[in-house]
């Protein structure tokens, strides 16, 4: 198997400076999608519409037959199924979900991989149940360390055969509002988003979540694992470890006004008075604040806040007014939340192209309305 | 506006030879989406997984005040509304949908476009009421040629403001099994389908299917608008017209076996007796032969065709037996229809990239099982 690995399962890569898009971001890029960014309208995504990122294939799991272990460093090993889970308290809560890649399309040089531009989020209200008393029914052991999260897809990874696993440590795990989440919008999960069930760790960036799960684990140290050691990491170089990937960054998006050209996504406004409206969310602290700039970051003013949202977890509405005169513009929008975490304008790079929330740029010209 | 719309709304162009998949490419992909191809698994797309195109950016419309006038060269205009329509025969037909353009992104020079590798197809169950007695309760006049279907989705192609726009001969309007559809897989459509009342035209490419429809008009003379004369023409020079794309060609896909590459999407399969799975389609005629080939096309075998399926136009399963050694291979499968179409296995082009049915090729690795 060692040479197929090679020949078909390469080593991480940084894009040549002049290196346009591959085919190979490119069949990623056609089944794994963003959020059409006018349905940023809708402050819950509607199915179809969140943005979806699957790390090998959707695999067809039998709800009637699944099983789930909780198992590991606990005093008494469960065994978990989906009527189990549902007789338990049940609990919806609103959650904005972000790829840790978004944004990375736009790096120079680029970390070939999924290749994001602004638009890998959504939003949607998950039902489940709270782990954290599964994880004390099972009784934690002393030496309890991380929960390690299995699913049940499996592939390759730059030379590693896996099952895509995922850890928390145990004081994350342990979060009231962290579910084995069995319902997305109020349907059963579709099997893209993990069905029957799916981790939803609320303010961490999507590779998290772990779907379709099959085992969780309790471990005595640290989790080795790829996709905690290998990948989502936030460092410079091929070796370094980098620190891990955690929570979401700040970042606001506009829904674009007007209306687009087919190939460019350029938009076209009619002269006038033009509430642009768009939504902004942090995974560390509520949204305080949100800029707008019609001159590419030159300048700035205050959008208004809608009220905060019922879920702190959830993105939070913005609109401001713009008294938009013909020409072309290009407009930008920028997110600060209460821990004073904001959004750069040029960006800091890393590795793996992971947490980049550069602020949005949408080019505009304003026509004769 | 002009120069704006120059300079943001360029005319169409072709690819340098060396040229990669521009970010204006990769937008699109990126909001747009193709069927994840292992989902070929389920004879009915799960909802979110049919592939998407959208012209332009979807348009919100309330189905409460939505209207939808018939008028043009008939003797009773009606206006139509969405109780009424839903009064009215109800009809579900299984139909198997595919982009014009599935298969651009391989074209040689290519096309610059919506980017589409293979995966620009779905089958979906479209509930709706016929559209040909309401065009003889409208009573078509004597000169009545064509029928025109406006959508409410609005942007700017190629330098030419536009609603979306498509029509009909007449003979393909009254077809009994056109539909003015409200339902998708047995829910209202979503949104990003055409909410609330899409065109189905089954056998035909998805430009045909105009979504968010606003207004039904009979006219006296062939339609000359962008998207039925510039665009989906099978030409191959920039001003020549060029034939009108109209039904979908043959098609196979290959549910990849394995598990995959990340990366690569590249296939890996323990040896043994592997049973290779798919779909096949064509909008001319049924489908009556799949072949499967090991080699790259150099030898092809015949697979087994599930029994037809209860609709004429939706896609047919077949599977093959592979006695799969270790090794590398490059899968392939190809549709022939009772009209003997088939597909090739070097590409016709054409300057637009629609019509592409290049037969599909899957690299996969055969390891010790």
């Amino acid at each position: 198997m060692d040479s197929a690995v090679h020949a078909l399962s390469a080593p991480s890569r940084l894009a040549d400076p002049q290196e346009a898009i591959s085919i190979e971001e490119l069949q990623l890029a056609a089944r794994n999608h963003g959020i059409p960014l006018e349905a940023l309208r809708y402050e819950v995504t509607p199915p179809g519409l969140h943005y979806l990122l699957t790390h090998f294939d959707m695999p067809a799991v039998d709800p009637v037959t699944w099983r789930l272990p909780l198992t590991g460093r606990v005093a008494r090993p469960l065994t978990l199924d989906l009527d189990g889970l549902r007789e338990r308290p049940r609990v919806t809560t609103r959650v904005t979900m972000e790829c840790a890649g978004n944004g990375r399309a736009h790096l120079l040089p680029r970390p070939v991989s999924q290749p994001w531009l602004v638009e890998a989020v959504g939003t949607a209200e998950w039902t489940g149940t709270p782990l954290a008393p599964l994880l004390r029914e099972a009784g934690l052991t002393d030496d309890a360390v991380e929960v390690v999260f299995t699913g049940s897809d499996h592939g390759i990874e730059r030379g590693v055969e896996q099952d895509y696993q995922r850890s928390l440590p145990l004081a994350e795990a342990l979060r009231a509002d962290v579910l084995l989440a069995y319902e997305m919008n109020g349907a059963p999960l579709p099997v893209q988003h993990g069905a029957p069930v799916r981790l939803v760790v609320p303010g961490w960036y999507g590779m998290a979540h772990v779907k379709w799960l099959r085992e969780i684990t309790v471990i005595d140290r640290p989790f080795d694992g790829y996709q905690q050691v290998v990948a989502y990491r936030l460092g410079n170089t091929p070796d370094g470890p980098g620190d891990p990937v955690t929570r979401i960054e700040p970042r606001a998006l506009l829904i674009p006004p007007g209306f687009p050209d087919f190939m460019s996504r350029a938009r076209f406004v009619k002269a006038g008075q033009v509430v642009l409206e768009g939504r902004a969310w942090s995974g560390w602290a509520p949204v305080t604040g949100v800029e707008v700039s019609t001159d590419g970051g030159e300048h700035w003013s205050a959008a208004r806040l809608e009220d905060a949202q019922a879920s702190p977890w959830a993105w939070r509405g913005w609109s401001w007014t713009w008294d938009a005169t013909p020409g072309r513009y290009e407009l930008s929008v920028r997110a600060t939340d209460a821990d004073g975490r904001t959004q750069p304008l040029e960006q800091p790079w890393n590795r793996g192209g992971f947490a980049s929330n550069l602020v949005q740029r949408v080019p505009v010209a304003v026509i004769d309305g």
